[in-house]
This record gives C-alpha cells, sequence and structure tokens, in this order.
C-alpha cells in the first residue's frame, strides 16, 4: 500500500490516504498502530500531496555507496550516523532553499525507512519485523557547513533539506530496485543494494544497540555514487524504483540577518 | 516559575504543575502557548518529578567552557554543535545506563535552554524573547563512540544519555548562577558563565540561521572544565543555581544482543 498525506483546495489541514485504482481513499488514524477508511475519495488533480509523514527524528548514515561491487569494503566496525532536525522535512515539489552566504547545496538521493514501532536491541534477521514501510529521502546537504573536525551537523540541518514522499510504499521488494537522480532532468544518480557497504538490516540493528528507535523516525540509508551540486533554479528528482519520484525544484535565500 | 512534570502514586500518567509554597499546582495545557490550573494541589511526597519536558529535540554544542576568563579564546567562526535523540530523555532519579560493552561514561552539567517559539534568523539581542525558561541537562556521553573521523552521534545518543530536570524555571538570572556537579557528592564542576567561550545568545542566534528553533527544542549550552568519568553505582548531581540540582544514579546494561 502506498500512504501519503495530502491537502484540498484552500483547506491547510493535513490529511491521509491511500492511493488506490479508485483514487486517493481518506484514512483517518495513526497509520502506525489503528486507522479506517473515512470514506471520502479524492482524485488526484484535487490535492496537494505533503511530505507522507512528520518524522519522530531523521537519521542519516555517511558514505554508504560504492560505484561497482568489487570496491565494496568491509562493512565498518562502527559506521558514520548523523541526525537531521524534523524542521528541514518538505515535501514533494517543495523549494529547496540556499542559504544566503551559499551559491549550491548537494543532492542526494536515498531509501528513506520508516521506522514502524520501538525497536531496541533487535538483531539483523529481526529488523523487517520493525520496518513500516519505504519512502525517498533527498539528503541535501551544505558541506560548506561542515566543521573541519568533522562535525556535519550544520551541513545537513538547515530548513528545507530533507525532502521526503511522496508516497510511504509498503509492499516493496529492496532488492529489486534502483535508487536515481536526475539532475535538470539528467540522470546522475544510479544503483542498486548490491553497492551499499552497510545494509539496512545491518544500520538498523546497529542503531538499535544504542537507542530505541521509535514508530515514525525515518532512517536514510545512504545515496549512491553521482551526487552533485544545485543551484538556484534546478531541479532535482530523487526516484525509488517501486516506490516513486521525488521532485523538487532549488531557490535562493533571499534575506537573512547579518552576523 | 517553576514547571514540572510529574506522576502520582501508581497512575502513570504524566501531570504538568507549578511549584508554590502551598505545594505542586496541578496545571493543564501547554505550557508555551495556554494552560490553567486544574485547581488540584499536590504535596511533594505524593508525586514522583519526571523530565519537566518531552523536548522537541535536543541540541548540544561542543567544548564550550574554558577555566579562566583569560584562558577565553575569540568565539570560533563555526561551533561545533550536534543533536542528541529526544529517546536519551530521562528525569531526576532516574538510571543512566552504562551500555554493556562500556565500563564507564562521562557526566556533564550544563544550562538547558528551554526554546517557547518558532525562531528563525534572530539576532543576539533578541534571544531572549524565544527563551521559555532553563533546567538542568546532564550531558551524559560515551566518548568510545566517538567516530575516528569526528562524528559523536553514536556517543551522545545511547537511551538515558540526557538526564532533564527537575523543573524548568523562568525567572532566571544568567549572570549569576553558577554550573556545578558533584560526582559521589564531590564537587567537580563549578564555573560561571564568564568562562563560556560562545554566549547562549550567540549559539542560539546562529542555530537560528540554520534552522527554525520550535517550542520545545532544549539547547545544552556546554559544560564547565572538570566533567568525568561515571562508573556503575555512582550518582552524579548536576546543579545550575537559581535553577535547582538533577540528581541521577548509575547502572550497567545486563542485557544486550550480540553483534
Amino acid at each position: 500500500m502506498k500512504f501519503i498525506q495530502f491537502t484540498v483546495d484552500h483547506d491547510s489541514s493535513v490529511k491521509k490516504g491511500i492511493i488506490s485504482s479508485e483514487g486517493i481513499k481518506e484514512i483517518s488514524g495513526n497509520i502506525f498502530t489503528s486507522w479506517d477508511y473515512t470514506g471520502d475519495i479524492f482524485k488526484e488533480n484535487q490535492i496537494k500531496v505533503t511530505s507522507p509523514l512528520e518524522p519522530n527524528q531523521v537519521i542519516g548514515i555517511g558514505a554508504n555507496f560504492v560505484k561497482e561491487p568489487e570496491d565494496l569494503p568491509a562493512p565498518p566496525e562502527m559506521p558514520v550516523f548523523f541526525f537531521k532536525p524534523t524542521s528541514s522535512v518538505i515535501g514533494p515539489n517543495e523549494d529547496i532553499v540556499i542559504p544566503e552566504d551559499l551559491d549550491s547545496v548537494k543532492f542526494e538521493s536515498e531509501i528513506a525507512v520508516v521506522i514502524g514501532k520501538d525497536a531496541k536491541n533487535i538483531q539483523e534477521d529481526e529488523v523487517a519485523d520493525y520496518i513500516f514501510g519505504y519512502t525517498i529521502g533527498n539528503d541535501v546537504t551544505a558541506p560548506q557547513y561542515f566543521h573541519s573536525d568533522g562535525h556535519w551537523m550544520l551541513g545537513k540541518a538547515f530548513d528545507t533539506f530533507t525532502p521526503l514522499g511522496p508516497a510511504i510504499e509498503t509492499d516493496f521488494d529492496l532488492a529489486k530496485t534502483r535508487i536515481k537522480a536526475y539532475h535538470n532532468e539528467e540522470k546522475k544518480q544510479d544503483s542498486n543494494v548490491d553497492v551499499m557497504i552497510v545494509s539496512i538490516n545491518k544500520m538498523i540493528s546497529y542503531l538499535s544497540r544504542v537507542l530505541t528507535l521509535k514508530a515514525g523516525d525515518v532512517i536514510l540509508t545512504g545515496s549512491p555514487v553521482g551526487a552533485e551540486f544545485l543551484q538556484e533554479e534546478d531541479t532535482i528528482e530523487c526516484e525509488v524504483e517501486g516506490v516513486g519520484r521525488l521532485r523538487n525544484q532549488v531557490v535562493k535565500e533571499r534575506k537573512k540577518v547579518s552576523l
């Protein structure tokens, strides 16, 4: 099933729904625990899709892809993880904003795992039970704001730096997917999970040994080789085959306080 | 005013209240927007204090104190910031849990600023308007889990690593406070804000240029010189004069999956 969130016309309240052949069937309740159809069905052209959830937290993993399977190193003893703030989340077709003092920011197309229930100290072979579904994430990054001592927090944290969506797909075959990015319609990323260094099961099991993952946590699982910089007026489409395509356009921040 | 959260007897539902000379006056509503007294008053010995809020997000700043004012460097162009997960928050008197594979973790007594409303691109002299109040934070840290490339995420992220409380004090004179820690009742930290490198106004203004800070965000403002390691059965009390004392005891994690 494909879960989305959306608004209708001039009503800014965010509704939940499921994409079906009949249209967008509205649901009410909590997608992780208990929900029901409201009976309302909307047509695609009636709605504006927003981010498919308000994540509880967003966690990313660093440098997790190589180009070819023969380049694969042994998985690191300690992967590089980082948090992104929930304030950075936007939906499809919303603007990615380049901070005023920068000329460009990087796109990174990624499979985004949505956790469905509390996960603590889980084994790799148990991870599937804790995954609610998969969406697409663009881990927008300003490496200009990486600290020289290695801290990535600021460079990952700007408002609009975490586009998510359009849908959370619960029926998804990880082994068959490809993760792609189209920068101004030109393909720049295109890999499958065979060139992922730390597998999704391994990274979620590892994280669960440290912190209790919660329903609504989103794990950005790393971006294929080929990520580049975006500039004002660019478009970026991130695709995860079997899940969908996440399109955003890029604008420049216009006013900001001086330091 | 001193805002707390608490439970009563065998009822696990978390109540909100204000400490007064008559007792703990229960309130209902949202402390950041609109609240009212319920009319119920509890005695201190009737209640168990929990963390004073469920933070929206927790942000910390690295290495922000020197020993003496004459050691103060110029504030860095780019401070080191990091996120801690909300799953790491515990309240007063709860156990800090040392992960199974470690023997010790570090305590760091800190002033914790509670943001009261959306803050984006604010100037240093506007910061006070966006602060709801102050509580005490213990930025518990396992430097053994700092990545060799500089990423602190895992070492700051374990469950129980962010004790907060007991109260959020809204009437607080930053210039007069001292930040202290007592490790097994021995004083190990004791500084005022004159030896803070990046001031609270500066760090919050800086952060607001990157991300929209929200009501309920907690900023851990750095820890004085003197932080040390905690071991099983230790007690740690963090004090911020004018706010209170936050006491926790240390235990060892007993069971965990193997990798």
